[in-house]
């Protein structure tokens, strides 16, 4: 059995955003988290109006709050998790990931809360980027990471 | 002075991919180029209305066709230049980038043309994919090609 990298998107706002990472997720066999609040419904009919007609194949988990998906993925597993943030120096590309390995994002506007940052401060992983105030669309950055961990596995999905 | 590394969009149709793409473009001390007819409007109202803010800051260049895009930037030079495809199964990570390379990525709905693809066979670079009808969006297979020849140049922006 192939094992599945999991992206986790905390409070994600734009649901353009969400739908291309799901594309990108149904393309690479990968599974999608997303943690409530939302920023958008998800919703049937709207999103056959927004045209994700490949929404259907996403391994998508929904989970109602942190604790909750935290619980579930994290607590009592061996799994990896990594927090992309602008707030480290460790680069995306110095870490090893496994296939099986969690990478959060958080919220378009503010990121991952620091609170978080700072407990898991080892696992904060960051895009190299000129400082200009924002950084990288959510679901570029996303792919950047995600495509960075399935290279450093061969591609195997 | 910093080399710095050269997108080609050829006949872009989606002005929020475009969009996206600058951005990246912008963080990453990357040109843009954008190979004419276009699909949407370089309209400063238009840019404005869209809250591409940091669009000023794109080093763009806008060439008529793809014969003034070649004659200047690749005839009489060095350079090296790269065509994003589905159709090779060379992977863009079984290449080695330079620092001012360029990457070319075709219109949304049809990708580079076949008669380009086939004169440079050996410069065709794809990323990996389920087989899915659909690919991954054009802003994305931006991000995650550009960043593994930034990776590859050690980020030096």
């Amino acid at each position: 059995m192939v094992d599945k990298m999991n992206i986790v998107l905390l409070n994600p706002e734009i649901h353009v955003n969400t739908g291309n990472i799901g594309r990108t997720c149904v393309l690479t066999n990968t599974k999608l988290h997303l943690i409530k609040p939302l920023g958008f419904e998800l919703d049937d009919k709207k999103i056959k109006r927004a045209g994700l007609d490949y929404w259907k194949d996403v391994q998508l988990f929904v989970w109602e709050n942190w604790e909750h998906f935290w619980q579930e993925n994290i607590e009592n597993s061996n799994a990896k998790i990594y927090f992309a943030t602008t707030k480290t120096k460790q680069r995306y590309t110095d870490v090893k990931f496994n296939d099986s390995d969690y990478i959060m994002f958080g919220p378009e506007s503010r990121g991952i809360p620091e609170e978080i940052l700072n407990k898991y401060k080892e696992s904060n992983i960051t895009i190299p980027m000129l400082p200009l105030g924002r950084s990288l669309n959510l679901s570029n950055a996303v792919a950047v990471v995600l495509f960075e961990a399935l290279r450093q596995n061969n591609f195997e999905y």
